[in-house]
């Protein structure tokens, strides 16, 4: 028998999975990401939850023929390893992956990518046509793009093609993002800054009457998506970021001209009637070119391990026919 | 002897080149694009300028080895052809020209490519470093992009990739573009609707004071940047063309992290201290990832048939590892 390893690696977990020659997955093992003390351990819970993966589905590690990893960033391609990842501890500075889980499985077969990228994959492999021009893009706590263009998924000469949250949206930086730029889409719709938007929108308007709890510290994007329809304030907010996620899904599909966007993310996964469905309302008026097919993403939050699993299977592709 | 052509089909002008091994330009022609009545008469024109400039060089059609075409759109890349191009009279549908380029210079490899994507091919060609991620941007009647990720130039599905200047800058659409869609980047800052758009705002602003013939109906682009650092107004206009331009390219560099754009088109070739240098000057405060060199392109007007005959020389790709 054939066997595969996927490994999503989050900031938050660690979870791999083990499929079989049909791409079923026959194992599975999950753990918290350490916050330390360096990289290395990092790389161990990464090769612990592989074995226990492996173990579940009854299996050598040496068995499996390839592997995929989709990871946070920044990534060192030619290294295989994460360098000084921006949402981990300070200490932690290098994160070795390809090199480690290779000697591991026995295998030269394994394949990095960041997060996005990976997605864009599982979203390619599964898609029923196997589109050659599909764009996966997450709003999560940050918002980024993974695209797969005329049967390749671009990296970009430093991995960063497709950091499309960063694009600017409001020519005059009402929000500053977590970058320290001004004006760009994910400052407004991430999960992390839509309960700031909120505020600084209230902020503006000393006639606003809202029951959302906006100078509550714990004040989320949870809130104002609970809101919705019930509270003029809550209903005025989500208008405005419907409008800006509609010109960031117009900027993403002017730049890669693909024939089927998948939206994933945790913003998007818990509000689909209040996230996707207006992306797909509006863009109509903001494109010249064909307007792609937009969907929500059928493989929730396993889209990155998912991604990671076909892209052993085909050789870091998507590509249905490479299996 | 190797002999490759180039042939650059806008809707002003045809144009054809033919190169020695090389790459050395030894016969060139050109003449005005038919308006009609049907497209074939183009494919004619294009040939009998290919034929000159074969005359030129001294040597037979059938002595070329390759062609390359950069071409108006839109393309239809598997028949060869363009299809009811946008800025040629109505009565024109087809224009046939990979299959009748390749009769005439008995040879099958003939390569299509939209003018943009012509562009980056012979940016990456003549430039130093041969850059595997580049990017053309040409500022002229319209705003689009040629791009090239990994050694890969992009095209879509549709060949839409690039379609950068239909991005949305502007969320209060002060300005439609040609398209129709308001806000697009195209819209306010386009050879074509800079005058439109100092028009507008001049009309915002009743206490305006301007040298500029706001309302004379030659109003150009080229009067308001022969108009810089003598009147207010015409330096306020450029302030914010300066503003946009800055967008758009940030939006291209998150889209597709090049390590070097070129930027080209008559408005920039023109005014490169109003256009190029500005965007340089102002992108660093809005991108979050690595800066790219931004620099006017080297080759001029000739950026696209320069671009198609590296692509008849490198197999469609501006490699020159494929030389």
């Amino acid at each position: 028998m054939t066997y595969y390893v996927g490994v999503d690696l989050g900031a938050t977990n660690v979870r791999a999975v083990v499929a079989d020659a049909e791409g079923t997955i026959i194992g599975s093992s999950k753990r918290g990401t350490p916050r330390g003390p360096t990289g290395i351990a990092i790389t161990e819970a990464v090769l612990e939850v592989t074995r226990a993966a492996c173990d579940e589905a009854g299996i050598d590690p040496e068995a499996a023929v390839a592997a995929g990893i989709g990871s946070i960033g920044p990534l060192d391609l030619a290294e295989g390893a994460v360098e000084n990842p921006a949402n981990l501890p300070d200490t932690i500075d290098r994160i070795p992956l390809t090199g480690p889980l290779s000697v591991l499985l026995d295998t030269d077969r394994v394949f990095l990518h960041n997060d996005t990228a990976a997605g864009v994959i599982g979203e390619r492999f599964h898609s029923e046509r196997n589109p050659d021009d599909v764009v996966y893009i997450t709003i999560s706590t940050g918002i980024g793009a993974g695209v797969c263009i005329d049967g390749h998924v671009v990296s970009g000469w430093d991995g960063n093609a497709g950091e499309v949250g960063h694009m600017t949206v409001d020519p005059h930086g009402f929000m500053t993002c977590g970058c320290g730029h001004d004006g760009h889409w994910e400052g407004y719709c991430s999960g992390k800054n839509i309960p700031r938007y909120a505020y600084e929108l209230f902020q503006e308007d000393a006639s606003v009457e809202t029951d959302l709890p906006v100078d509550d510290p714990d004040f989320s994007a949870a809130d104002v998506f609970e809101h919705a329809g019930e509270d003029e304030f809550a209903d005025y907010v989500i208008d405005q970021l419907c409008h800006w996620n509609a010109m960031g899904v117009a900027n993403v599909i002017h730049a890669y001209a693909p024939i089927v966007i998948y939206i994933g993310g945790a913003v998007a996964l818990r509000n689909p009637d209040h996230v996707v469905d207006p992306i797909r309302e509006r863009v109509d008026d903001m494109v010249m070119v064909n307007v792609p097919d937009i969907q929500l993403t059928a493989l929730g939050d396993e889209v990155v391990v998912k991604g990671a699993v076909a892209s052993a299977m085909t050789g870091g592709t998507g590509d249905r026919a490479r299996l």
